[in-house]
């Protein structure tokens, strides 16, 4: 499965499009915000930032409007500052990044009514395809990068392979579980050590001395991997309906066997141990938030989320006429989950990095 | 009709799409690339172009693979160059320009195989969505600008009133044509005018001193607007092919009368009056070339290109159930006229402008 073909939120604006289901996502954005108004702050408190032009990216943005609501807190931020200052607003490029399968005829449909609010001489969107690990953008050129719910998606499966090097199976499941052998987990934390050590290089390269990354993405609260911690509950349940329609025939074992999901949650010290190792950065500001699914208008979100953001996956191995009745059961599966945990909920991470001072 | 709704090439990759019938475009855009190859020598010449990032940007760039053999021509003049003089070769932020109703996905679907080419580290591909009669990038930002068969579209249809400014009817036609009264071509030539004031207005703010603007589009080979005349040819027949179902009673006559193509080709003198009034820019070279539609694998391509181009126009007036039939019988009258017409050609200019030396 090659992940940058195959990964991509659903398109369009219909009943299980990305661009419908995003509120839950918009939600978790809004948590952001207070922590993107203190990026921009600290980069006024440095020297060199400034520029005639301010140059920012959103790395996976998708399609839908959450992207806008990011920007717009930046500029609006960024002219209060100026204001404050007495300093000349600046002019306004905004990169809007995702994969080249990413659906940007819908992502630029709702960029005019955005832009509109705006002077036309001062906002200047441009989509900018292409994996995020790896350069999108000239060298020294950013001054602030946001990415939301996109860097836990790794470039690729791991390849599972025991101490012997030896093919690896995740017997029924397609997720980091209680029953996958250590060296499941292993191969997936490599991987995540691979990319956003690549993901961090990448960035330094493009950013200023000074600039500031923000990322949020799912976490894990302890080094621990199991049903009890928050992260891995939708995958488990994902796999037990895929699991549930092999028991029924619909499906084939081999392809569950064979099928794994390109995603990792850090805990806090693996991901900091990666920023330190890597250098580029430093680590300004971490913080975790649980969402608490117990609320069920916020459950429907998370289930219909889940699907609008795997579909592409599960069609490209299981084929597209599984799609309803796997997710009928996934949502079933989910349903008696919460039933039973109380503590049904998702952990995020929430992450200011500072790029080094020295310039390139 | 809003033009930035209405306005789009054909999507996808159909037998009707744009990406598929674009073959004579990418004919005339070979015409153009010794042009480009000069501007890039000539801007070699001046002095403050040079940056780390050479930024061009290539407007109404539609969705077909042409806009990347601009690119790398663009390219690899620059590379060849920079080893001639010895000196180091910038980066590229390449910017692809057309209105956010063009079909981005499948433009960015063909970058990864064009972008492969190049080193990972060198070039970045960004789609700039908007309208280019208005600002779409930072100020002094672009080296070189080319927009092939962009800038003969207008902003809009010219409202068409007579000298007391009372509402006037281009009857049975679609264009400029022999029986349209004379004040149609008045009011077309005064939206161009204004249209292609503000773009050059916009391009220049955009570009650095001397940068350099390569032009491609429909013109006039006199001031003479009459069907002798090589431009209004396919116009003509589509017009034709409309009254002929109006007569059949399968189009409404008033819809015929209420549409004309939002669309001019200047003559030299109009061009050189506006770019003179306008004053951000001097004329650096005009080229003239006609391509002769007598040879019948050209003319197919004329025809199919010329129905992915207005599809989305003609349906938003007369609707989808009439198009098959309409653009059979455009064919049709268009065998015919060549049958007629041995000198069954259409003119097109290929300018460089140059930007001024002041800086803003």
């Amino acid at each position: 499965m090659d992940v940058k073909e195959v990964l991509f939120m659903n398109k369009g604006d219909g009943e299980n499009s990305y661009a419908q289901n995003s509120p839950f996502t918009q939600r978790v954005i809004e948590l952001s915000k207070p922590v993107l108004e203190s990026a921009v702050q600290s980069l006024f408190g440095e020297a060199g930032i400034w520029n005639k032009v301010f140059n920012v990216a959103d790395l996976g943005c998708a399609s839908n409007a959450s992207t806008f609501s990011v920007m717009s807190s930046v500029i609006e931020n960024v002219q209060k500052k100026c204001v404050e200052l007495n300093a000349p607003i600046p002019e306004f490029q905004l990169y809007l990044n995702d994969l080249p399968g990413n659906d940007f005829n819908t992502l630029f449909k709702g960029l005019s009514s955005f832009a509109d609010r705006y002077n036309d001489a001062s906002l200047f969107m441009m989509g900018a395809p292409g994996s995020f690990y790896g350069r999108l953008f000239p060298t020294n050129s950013l001054q602030l990068v946001h990415s939301s719910y996109g860097v836990h998606w790794l470039s690729k499966v791991p390849k599972l392979t025991d101490e012997a090097g030896l093919p690896l199976i995740n017997k029924g499941k397609i997720f980091i579980s209680k029953t996958s052998p250590v060296a499941v987990k292993e191969a997936y934390l490599r991987q995540f050590e691979e990319d956003f050590s690549l993901f961090l290089k990448s960035r330094s390269q493009e950013m200023v001395p000074n600039g500031r990354l923000v990322l949020v993405f799912n976490g894990r609260p302890s080094a621990d991997f199991t049903r009890d911690y928050c992260y891995p509950i939708p995958w488990e349940s994902l796999s037990e309906a895929i699991a549930a329609m092999v028991s029924e025939g619909l499906i084939q074992e081999e392809k569950l066997d064979s099928f794994n999901v390109p995603v990792y949650a850090p805990s806090q010290k693996e991901l900091k141990g990666i920023v330190s190792k890597e250098g580029s950065f430093e680590l300004e500001q971490l913080e975790t938030f649980p969402i608490n699914f117990g609320d069920k208008n916020l459950s429907d979100k998370l289930f219909k989320n889940m699907r609008s953001v795997t579909e592409s996956m599960i069609s490209h191995q299981f084929g597209e006429e599984i799609l309803d009745k796997l997710y009928d059961k996934f949502i079933q599966i989910s349903i008696e989950d919460m039933a039973t945990n109380e503590e049904y909920k998702v952990l995020s991470f929430l992450v200011v990095l500072r790029r080094n001072a020295t310039d390139h």
